[in-house]
């Protein structure tokens, strides 16, 4: 069976768990010490992360990628085997978004938050909602996840207590990382997404709903997202996903011209999968999101706000219509009103201190072929 | 007249606009080039931002502040004239969190914002409520203020329309810049706020409230703030602020043993001033904050959300309960139904072109000397 040549994506890999870490670009079950070969600019792969490649921008992205795939149908003596290595986080991050592109999250969540009020708020169909997330707490997949401690308080409850998250969950997502810059004060117009993203990762925005339902009114989730977010090793890029690329579900609200993407359709055909301890649990859709990626980066910068080198921008929740399709357990579970039945026959509503979930990806490539995401996982940890 | 060898700000200045950057102490109206001196781990001042130095951690900071005293009583040749420098962005900033600390501020816009709801939220008074910023757009004061545009929809608009805010503001807040890492996982006792955050910085948190009032439900600002947050020149050390030091004003509500500050005070007497094209319109009263540093970092990190060095928090908006002591437009302006009259006999509800808002603030210092904090200031230009 041919080597998978086409998908090629970045990661940071070291041969020892404490050893010098650098650049490698995976292949099926190998890695390519992209370091060792004689390739432009070769210093920003002897580098802990991919920042140093990313900075410098579409043309030289593509450029490597074709002298890589050159040099793989040639052959070369510098692939090492994957199971040897430890993977690192790829990106130094610099600012982390987080979109809620997910119309059927948004309206599951709607509900059960804000059930005296219209699922939707207002402004859901005339822009992609965000927030800025802790850069500082994005780690590699594998990290563990320690149960967070906090405030929560139930309706019924006069005053808040202090204690570990009783409503652990994830957040099943697609991430986009920024390689080129833009100036501050300069908006980026949707059509130039791929001139500054390099590429996707996936995205398990690990959230304590307690704490969350507590402290997000006015100004938004802070401690109940803070504690954590993992990301899959590798970046896949932008350039291999040709194939994926479907336009977004029909918007039934006109939307402002800076966010009209007829013209560049960025809607992406990722199928996430979600297990709990070895269980599949939901094949979120990302077709389905509502507003793409290119939707967000142009909304995220129209009032002048410059991207950094490292930026990334994550989906927000990825969930489909079907219950099997939700990207997050207090949607499966409905707010733990109705638990999942696992394998075992024990039920789930939220998550329990040992459990291990790991998203999957993946996406058409060319000629009928699937490209592969990897995956993001993490166990829980009691809290401390 | 001696000089004050008692505040010593740290901070970031090259000698031509475009000189090799690096690090300087303030001195009256000198800078005092610290690369130039003999200090353990000079090679720290060697560099574009405090960063490196602030690494070190409270005994080297304190260490390097002493040798400072000792030599500026000595005498020195390595003083320059403050005003032939260029100032820089003093901190490469890792994450920005800004909350929301202010009673007087939070039942302000409570009552602007949500006037059918009661002032303050249900949380307000268990929890320092704050949310994540962009760091990527966190810039040094002098930096242009260009007038942002985006969606906004008054609420006799039946669709959002687009460009530039017409409610353009600042908020008046305080920084706390952080040198002293911390480990993901592991919480910060509100008693080791001096182990972790070197010292002090003034914030204009730039505002556009009609993005935000369109925005905001239900994740929290995000363009409305992105756009722009300048900060002093000068970080003032922490260690020179013992003579500024109060209780913060009493809690009505009892708090949780985390947030329990009696055995740690760390309210601060600093007194902002804010002026408009020259004209003070607003002195806002640090000292009657709600929350205090201390405890926004117990807060922040209680979820075991890590630290880096360089994470910048701020207070949120400084508001005393007089008018005159309100730290923002719209509060000052009542959201544009009391005007202020200016001197000139213009009035004015939110920012216009060309205006000019600049903070400074004061504090008590040793022998009832005031200890200066410099200015955090920006003009604003048209939209592009």
């Amino acid at each position: 069976m041919s080597r998978d040549t086409h998908t090629l994506p970045f990661g940071v890999f070291s041969e020892t768990p404490d050893g010098p870490r650098r650049v490698g670009v995976r292949v099926d079950d190998l890695v390519l010490d992209v370091g060792a070969l004689d390739l432009p600019h070769a210093a920003d792969f002897a580098t802990a992360s991919l920042n140093a490649f990313l900075a410098r921008g579409r043309a030289h992205w593509d450029d490597v990628r074709a002298r890589l795939q050159e040099l793989l149908a040639q052959g070369t003596d510098h692939l090492l085997p994957l199971a040897g290595l430890t993977l690192h986080l790829p990106v130094e991050v610099a600012d982390y978004v987080d979109f809620y592109s997910s119309r059927h999250h948004a309206e599951n969540i709607g509900r059960m938050f804000r059930p005296d009020s219209p699922p939707l708020t207002p402004n859901w169909t005339h822009l992609p909602i965000g927030y800025h997330g802790r850069a500082g707490t994005v780690a590699v997949s594998g990290t563990p996840v320690v149960r967070p401690s906090g405030q929560h308080k139930a309706p019924t409850d006069d005053v808040p207590t202090f204690g570990p998250s009783r409503r652990l969950d994830i957040e099943a997502e697609v991430g986009f990382v920024v390689g080129t810059p833009s100036a501050l004060g300069t908006p980026v117009p949707l059509g130039d997404l791929a001139e500054h993203v390099f590429g996707v990762c996936l995205v398990n925005d690990w959230s304590s709903r307690d704490l969350q339902a507590w402290e997000y009114v006015p100004l938004g989730p802070f401690l109940g997202k803070s504690f954590l977010t993992s990301i899959s090793p590798w970046v896949v890029p932008l350039a291999a996903l040709a194939d994926a690329r479907v336009p977004a579900p029909p918007r039934e609200t006109p939307v402002l011209p800076y966010l009209d993407d007829a013209e560049h359709p960025w809607g992406l055909d990722l199928e996430l999968v979600v297990t709990l301890n070895g269980q599949e649990v939901s094949r979120p859709p990302f077709a389905q999101m509502y507003w793409t990626p290119a939707q967000q980066l142009a909304h995220l910068t129209v009032n002048g706000a410059s991207l950094r080198t490292g930026d990334l921008f994550a989906s927000g929740t990825v969930s489909g219509p079907e219950r099997d399709q939700r990207g997050s357990f207090i949607e499966l579970s409905w707010g733990g009103a109705e638990p999942l039945t696992l394998a075992d026959g024990s039920t789930r509503s939220f998550l329990e201190d040992g459990d291990t979930v790991t998203i999957t990806a993946t996406a058409p490539g060319p000629g009928g072929t699937r490209i592969s995401f990897g995956e993001v996982t993490g166990t829980v940890q009691p809290a401390r």
